[in-house]
């Protein structure tokens, strides 16, 4: 049982005015900051703010896994 | 009870032969022709048609939540 | 009933470094190269893979729908 | 932008003493008469009621597509 | 809290040769005939069986509401 | 087909400060400014806003069916 | 594999016209009448009938779970 | 191991301007042009197109379920 | 509609403290000790409870089918 | 992409012996004593344990949103 | 767009009378028989036969990943 | 309000090249060296890697729920 891999998915919701692309990457970005070994993402829901009739920003909540360390 | 606000969400199809976003955003533009208020929305379906091996346009299904005047 | 119209639909994980779009588009092109008259996709599930806190490609899959030549 | 569609869908409850079917066509019948340009329908439920042990009526829930007049 | 009703579901698998509105009927009539006051029907799955590339019979999931007698 | 009866489906966030029923209320007490023939309402969703460890709202999504006026 | 335990759940509507949890707990207290070792439940569906723009009544499906006696 | 059976479903949409069980019927019957052994379906997804406010065709998606020879 | 069959399904929740296949064949022989002619079962959920960090047992959801003697 | 938000859902049960908006009540203070800047909840499951008939406890998981600290 | 990787999904059910992880086993082994570069699955379903009131076999519909060959 | 109990729930990915039930265990046993009071868990997803045409390890995704301390 020595060599086995234990992930955790941590569920993050990213924002940016311009694109689903850049709100995923914030997330990553943003959640990086505090956890290592980020692997792996998911989209579970894409929404967003309408301003002026306009996509004031979007909200992409993604679950993002990662490697706990094996100790 | 006379505070409180209520919305009301309208389920639309916007399509763009170029990005999800901008499927996103015509349907937004379309929508507020004819709605005051619009508020957030919430991405239900995508998908799109193929045309020579392209995708032609993309079609986004979103719900679209705006405010209801109090009266 | 010997006009009616039969199609299939195939399951393909696209992949694209850049943005779901494209991975979309490499879902198709692929998918191209051994079956004709593809019609539409269904996006079923946005994911991907990160690297030094990056994504490193984005991995959506999609059902393909194309019609069955009537015989 | 300017040649983009965008479409609504309604949510419709049919109903027929006889078939699914003839829900379905009920639902469609009636909305044409408050809505143009009906273009396709998605089932979303399918029940009934029951009275002495038969099928009184059907009951069929569907989404109702139409296109939304570009201006 | 003297005249509230209550009911009960019961999840029956009717099956017919011919269509799916009888496989629905056979599934009450069945249930009728140890169950009294049923009210309503619920179409949680469509399925069947393939004999020489035909339907040889269809088998819809129903749930079947019922009153339970207030005592 | 004379006696058939039809039926919409509006999709309404109602919401209140102090429980998920008052939500429910207040979202069915505005449509009915609009709507006649109020039947039946699903929810949907159950979410709210948080001020200073408080729920400040609850957010209620639900479904409200009323009968489309046979002509 | 004798001191194994083996449960059953049942699927009930209870009705309130006051709130939730009372419509739940009436589902529980009529179950009570038949059922012993009534154990936990879970709500399933929420809806309910709309009279005069008030809710008539709600209607809460819940799965109620009970203990099978080991024999 | 020598014993087990494996079985293989394919996605495909029936269509037929008649019934939904008709479009189920048309989906087997061309899939049997090329499959052995279909065994079973299941519906996926039943929709269809309008043309002048009534169903031109149903639209059903059924997975079909059929046997892979052992070797 | 003489030869028609039609079955009901049952949810029970088997438990095991060895592994998911003994919590389901728990399930079903504690199930046919009160019902005949158990024919097919369908896993919902599978679960557990943890004592001691170890899984202290699995708690298996399904569903039975079996065949309502046609009278 | 300086101005840009990130926020992290928390799965949390909270529990009450009264209603279902004081388990989620409860669950927001709980967590409030560990996490800052509590924002928003969605309900995503509520069942409860039944003692001698009543409920005797509600047990409702909702999904906590925070902002995390732009750094 | 060259070092694109693009995959497909199959959709298999595995039996086996013994266990579910058996079942997987003998869906990856038949289809490796006619499918090259089988890359992961994922579990769809979980069902089975029962017999005599014991599991006769289960049948554990996966999905199977595999990469489709760059041209 | 002071007896209540709250829970927190992870989503942990435990792995292992012999069966699903080893997975679990060995997420439930990666997520006690850094967490007290493990009290249940509820699988998500089964998946898993294929490497030569065998399953070289199971990917478990569960829910792990544990009590918070009361303060």
């Amino acid at each position: 049982m020595s060599n086995h891999r234990t992930y955790k998915k941590l569920e993050i919701v990213g924002t940016s005015p311009n694109s689903i692309e850049e709100a995923i990457q914030n997330a990553i970005l943003e959640t990086s900051k505090s956890v290592n070994n980020l692997d792996w993402f998911e989209v579970i829901e894409t929404r967003g703010h309408i301003l002026d009739n306009k996509v004031a920003h979007y909200q992409v909540t993604i679950k993002i896994g990662f490697r706990i360390e094996a100790s």
